[in-house]
């Protein structure tokens, strides 16, 4: 459990209530890139992969990464199994951690609530998340808002170097970093950033650089990641392969060609979108500020659609400036777990829907 | 062309903006009962029905008719053959004559827009309005706010025996007025009421009631009387035959017993939805209120939908006291013609649809 809550950007209340790090919304490049994230997948030398260990191997794993990351000290251990569902609900909604590693299921279906695990966060700035024992013995996720993978890679590697200080990582010369999955093996690099493309997918064009994204090795996935589908117009793009490229060139591929052609292809249809239709576009987000000014029952789902068009509103200056402010927040507390810490118990799904609305009537007061 | 635009209920502006007589929700069954209206079918003896005549007859038929109208004095003539296609829509949505009088087609398709014909209306209060060679020589309809059918019979009977007093109708011992079609034979009289039933609607109970009131020989249309759909949840029900019963006996069976009996259910489902689906119907209403002042871009059956909503919000108590009147002027103003007037001029579907947005925005200020 974590033992006080990070003090969040309103200050005193001590929840997670406000927007997270990566959710800030800062640089040029963040009307249309949301953040980046560089994960690294490590594991200890002399240590069988987790989903070939035993407990007490993985036990190990948990005491040794523990050991270091606590020497290191700039993230918070979190005893996962004294967090409840609620709170590793919290987590994984602020992506500190995935669905699989709150629940502790390995690979197989093994494993459950009580699997030697654990989570390192950054607090309160939630950059860095190491997840201890999830597919590989450590996940090291550095995150930042808007385009921002080198500055994300630096506070990886320079965590990375730290821990590589007190553990011994498998690697081998010819392969690179050993990991569970093949496809990790080589940098142990992925590298992500969560885009917002409404603009792409009201014209219609965006599974045209969805299948070029694929045809250059690029993964797309949803708001929540692997296995996710893409709400609210919000899609991660992340490299599939880390063998064969060294980490630089992985990453300036992405960073410096193909995040910023996807970019000039948004802001483009965006223009032609209020060039060329641009009253019903106008409408379109006009009608999401009505509607979520004054639902009373509402879906994660549904919101996080009129969020998408509110934040486009905002992008292209047709919403006042705290319009952006608001819907980032909101990203995050619309969602079920939030709501519920929000609550302060559990609530039903109805009960969710109703709080759901009533957040967004709340945050979204002076938009418009 | 009418000379000089009734003043309405604003004061000055001489337009067809405010609200008509039978849209002042007045009246203890005004929360079910928009209006009441009593049409009357007369035919001049010794002339032809309007079918079986020719363009001599019937030309006769207008000037004897607009003698006597003029004779009575409480209804202005309007001369059709002057009035330009937008006046000719602003009157039929303020429902003064059918669509087919406003094209002067008769049945079996033929006149067009020379065809002989007239009306007469009483203003500022178009509580009267007499449609001279639309089906029969005479069609004179008295409107009502509320449930005021005894009320609009009077009226109907008052003026009936002022143009009996200058004119010979057609007239048989056996069977009464005679008409053109033979469902209008006896009193030539039809008792409507326009209904508001959102609470059957929503509730899937409608049907039901249809079905009900079409084994007693009503006819249940919508808004715009023969032949149109119900939008906006509102029905227009009438009698069907005229023949073998007085029109006491009419009037009494609808006002007295069906109408109520209707009331009654549609103020049950409405007591439903708001003790079993609360949420759920406050989310329906607010949606509407939220949509209808921030919409851009918007169809007339669209609004009306949203309107029904809005209108069952302030019939309940849910939203304040200006809405109920903001909705009366609504009904009319978002209607193609009255926009068209309001702008002055012509206006494409698309900037129909942006007018419709901005009346609606600015009706609906003040709502919530």
């Amino acid at each position: 459990m974590v033992s006080s809550p990070p003090p969040n950007e309103d200050g005193a209340k001590p929840a997670y209530g406000a927007t997270t790090e990566w959710l800030r919304n800062e640089g040029a490049a963040c009307d249309v890139v949301l953040s980046s994230r560089v994960r690294l997948a490590r594991n200890l030398a002399a240590h069988r992969f987790v989903p070939q260990s035993d407990r007490t191997q993985r036990q190990q794993v948990v005491s040794l990464s523990q050991q270091a990351i606590s020497e290191i000290g700039s993230c918070v251990w979190i005893d996962i199994h004294r967090t409840n569902d609620l709170e590793k609900q919290l987590f994984v909604e602020r992506q500190l951690m995935s669905r699989q590693h709150a629940r502790g299921k390995l690979a197989g279906g093994i494993g459950g609530p009580d699997e030697p695990r654990g989570l390192a966060v950054s607090l309160p700035d939630e950059r860095v998340a190491i997840m201890v024992n999830e597919e590989d013995h450590l996940r090291i996720q550095c995150m930042r808002s808007g385009l921002a993978l080198s500055e994300a890679l630096a506070a990886a590697d320079t965590l990375d170097d730290e821990l590589e200080a007190r553990l011994e990582f498998a690697f081998s010369p010819r392969f690179g970093y050993l990991t569970a999955c093949p496809t990790n093996v080589g940098t142990g690099a992925r590298f992500s950033v969560m885009l917002h493309l409404p603009g792409l997918k009201l014209l219609g064009d965006i599974d045209k650089v969805k299948r070029a994204a694929e045809d250059m090795s690029l993964a797309v996935r949803g708001f929540y990641g692997e296995g996710s589908k893409a709400i609210g117009d919000f899609y991660q793009v992340s490299n599939q392969t880390t063998l064969g490229k060294t980490e630089q060139v992985l990453l300036q591929e992405l960073e410096r060609d193909i995040i910023p052609r996807v970019m000039d292809y948004e802001r483009h249809a965006r223009r032609t979108l209020f060039e060329k239709r641009k009253s019903t576009t106008q409408d379109r987000i006009m009608r999401s500020v009505g509607l979520a000014k004054y639902v009373q029952l509402i879906s994660t789902e549904e919101a996080m659609e009129h969020l998408s068009m509110i934040r486009l509103g905002a992008a292209i200056g047709m919403l006042n400036g705290s319009s952006m402010q608001a819907v980032n927040k909101l990203f995050l507390l619309v969602q079920p777990g939030h709501l519920q810490h929000r609550a302060g118990h559990a609530l039903t799904q109805h009960e969710r829907r109703v709080e759901r609305a009533a957040v967004l009537r709340e945050y979204l007061r002076d938009v418009g």
